[in-house]
C-alpha cells in the first residue's frame, strides 16, 4: 500500500484563504504525481471547497450529537455533506469521550482517523475498528522533536498492541515530524506514514516542503 | 428600523443540503420584498455556501482559541472567511464563558448576537458592547410556547435592564416564538425582532412558513 | 470471591447528612454479618466522614490534574487523604477521557472501579488494568429496567471481551437494578455484583433495603 | 470594615494533611490577635475538617447540578453540610458559566466570593449580587508580580465599575499578590483586601508567611 501523509491545517492563518487553497492544489498534483497518499485535515469552515479542489479531505472533528435542536455543533452529516472524504477525530487537541468516538464511527460512512497518545489509547481505539489510528504523545507535538527519533519504542510498542486487536487498521505515526527523514524512520518502524502539522502549515514555503514530503516519502 | 427576524438553522436535517439553500434563497428574496432583515445562523460548514446565496448569514459559534495550533475549532478569522456577516455566541445549546464572549467580541469584526437565559444575563452581556442580544429562557426552547405570552415580564424587564446599561444594543426575543404573531407580540414589548429555529426548519413546508413571518412582520 | 455490592451515594439528598452516615453504619455492619463486600462510593465532601465509619469507602471521582495550581480540583492525593479506600471513575454521568482514567490509574494506590458503557467500552479500559470495571448501558440507569433482565447480552459480551485482554480486572453490572434477585441475576451472568444508586438512596427505607440486597446477595 | 485576606489553598501539596491543618490553626490565632478577616478557600474533601479548625472557611467551588442522580459533583447542599461558610466561584482555574454563577448564588444560603478576570466581568458579576468579588488578571496568577503594581488601572476600574451596579459588594484584589506590601497597595486602591494562593502555600514556613500578612493587613 502507499505511504501516508496527513496534513493537519488546525487553525493557523495558513489554515484558511489562499495559502489553504493553493496547499490543497499541490496536494492534488502530488498525489498523481508520486506514490503517495496525502490527506488534508481542514476546519469544518474549509471542507467545503477545499474538497472540491483535493477530494482526499478530512474535516478536523465533528461532534457526537444527534441531528436536531443543537446549536454550533458539526454532526456526521454535516461533514458527509461537505464532501469530505473523512474525519480526524480525538486529536489532543479536540480529545473526546470513548464513547462518543464509537458513537461517531458507528454512525458515519466517512472514513475515520482517530489519535491516541499512548500504545494502550491506540490499542483501546482499534476496538471501535476506525480506517486510521496516529499514535502522537502529546508532549512531542510541535516540538520538532520527531517521535520516531525520541521514542520509537511508542510506535513499536503501538504496532504491536494494535496488531494484536485488529489487523485491518491503518496505524500512522505523529507529534515532531519535521522532515522526510522522520517520516521515512516512522514507516520503517511499521507504520503506513505520518501525520504533520507545523513543519508544513508553518513553513516559509509550504509547497515546496510538502513536495519535499511527498517525492521522499514516495519512494521510500 | 427595520424588524429583525433571525432564523437559527441548529443541526436539524434540513440544516445542510437543497433545503438549507432554498431557504436562504428564499430569505435573499423576501428580505427585498418586505421590510424586513432575515438573518440566518447557519452550521460552519454551510457558512461559505449559504453566505453566498444570502449575504446576511451569521455562523452558529466560534471558539475562544488564538490562531495557531488547535484542531477541530472555528477562530473568529475562519467565520470571516466564509464570507459571513456575523458570529452568534452564547446560545443556550453552546453556552460559552463570560470572559470568552468578551474575548471573541474585542477580537472580531463581525457583527455578534449573543444569547441570555435571564434578564441579568442579557444586562451582563450589554456591557461587552455586541451588535445584538437575544433573551431566551431556555425552559420555553423548542416547545412552541412563546416567551412573548407565557413570560413577558421576561422581555420587559431584559429591555428595561439593559438599557440602562447600553442603548445600542439591539434586542431581540427567542424561546417557543411559534407565529408571527407570537413576533409581533414581542416587537410590541419593546424588542426589535425574534430569533426562531423548530418553527421553521421543521416545518413541513419552510419557505411558506418563512414568508409567513416575513410578511407579517414586514408590515408590523 | 466475595459478592461485592457498590452503593453510589451520586447526590441524592440522602448523599450527605444523617441518612448518609446511618447507611455507613448499616454497610460496616451488614458486611461482617452476611458473606458479601459493601462498598460505598460517596460525594467527596463526604469521603472523610464516611470512611471513618465505614473503611470501604470510594470517592465519587477524582480529576487528572496534578498537585499544584488548581481550583476546585479534586486530586487522587487529596482522595488519599480523606481515607478512602478506592475512586469511582468514568461514571456515565462524570465522564474521563481515556487518557486521563489512565493518568489517574497510573498515579494512584486507590482502588479504582471504572465504569463503562459498552463492552468495547469495558475492553477498552481493562487494558489499564483498574481494580473492578462496572458495565452501564445509560439509557437504563435510574429507570428500574435492570440491564441483567432487559439486555443480558451486554453484560456476558462484556465478561467474554474483558476476559479477552485482562483476567484480573473484576466485572460488575450496574444500570437499572433495584431488586436483589437481580443483582443475584446479574452474577448468574457471569459478573461479581453490582454498582445500584437510587434502590438504595431514593427508597422509603434505605437501611432495610440496603439489608435485604446485602443478605440475599451474601447467600447466592 | 475589617481588611480581609483570602488564601487560596488550590490543589498544592500543602492544601492537605498537616500543614492545611497547621495553616488553619495559624488562621485562627491571627484573626483573633489581629485587626483582619482571614478566609482560607480549601479543597471540597478538607472543607469538613478545616471549617471545625477555622470556621471563616469557603469550599473552592461547587458545581451548577440539583440533588439528584449526578455522579461526582458538589451541590451547594453538600457544601453547607460540610459548615463551610462560603463558597469560592469562577476562578481562572474553575470558570463557570454566567447564568451557573446566577443559579448557585440563588441557591445557597452560604456566602459567594466570585472572581472576575476584567473589570467588565467584574461589574457583571456583581449584578448577581454575591457576598464579594475578586477581580484577578489570569495572566498574573501565581507570577509574583502583583497586579497592584503591574496594572493598578484594573483594580481602580473594576472599583469605579461595579460601585455602579452594586454598592454592596465586597471588592477584593488577586493576582501575583506576593508581599503584605501588595497587599496594602491594594486596599488604597480602593479595594478591601486580596486573594492570595502561591506566596503562603508554597511559602518555606506558610505559618510565618501569614502572619506577615495579617500582623501588615491588620495595622493598615
Amino acid at each position: 500500500m502507499k505511504p501516508i501523509l496527513v496534513v493537519n491545517y488546525k487553525a493557523y492563518p495558513t489554515s484558511h484563504g489562499k495559502t489553504a487553497e493553493s496547499i490543497a492544489r499541490k496536494a492534488a498534483e502530488l498525489s498523481s504525481k508520486y506514490n503517495i497518499r496525502i490527506i488534508l485535515a481542514v476546519p469544518a469552515t474549509e471542507a467545503y471547497k477545499i474538497s472540491r479542489i483535493h477530494p482526499d479531505t478530512y474535516i478536523q472533528s465533528v461532534d457526537p450529537v444527534p441531528e436536531g435542536a443543537h446549536t454550533g455543533h458539526i454532526t456526521p452529516e454535516m461533514a458527509e455533506e461537505t464532501g469530505a472524504k473523512g474525519i480526524l477525530l480525538n486529536h489532543s487537541e479536540k480529545k473526546l469521550l470513548y464513547r462518543d468516538i464509537q458513537k461517531i464511527i458507528n454512525r458515519t460512512k466517512l472514513e475515520t482517523l482517530v489519535c491516541a497518545e499512548t500504545p494502550e489509547e491506540a490499542a483501546a481505539v482499534s476496538l471501535l475498528k476506525p480506517t486510521m489510528i496516529a499514535v502522537e504523545p502529546p508532549e512531542l507535538i510541535g516540538t520538532g522533536i520527531p517521535v520516531s527519533k525520541a521514542k520509537p519504542e511508542i510506535i513499536t510498542k503501538t504496532v504491536q498492541l494494535v496488531k494484536q486487536y485488529n489487523k485491518e487498521t491503518i496505524i500512522l505515526t505523529g507529534a515532531g515530524i519535521s522532515t522526510p527523514e522522520d517520516a521515512i524512520k516512522a514507516i520503517q518502524l511499521g507504520t503506513q506514514g505520518v501525520l504533520v502539522a507545523s513543519t508544513i502549515m508553518k513553513a516559509e514555503d509550504p509547497l515546496r516542503k510538502l513536495e519535499d514530503f511527498a517525492m521522499k516519502m514516495g519512494i521510500s
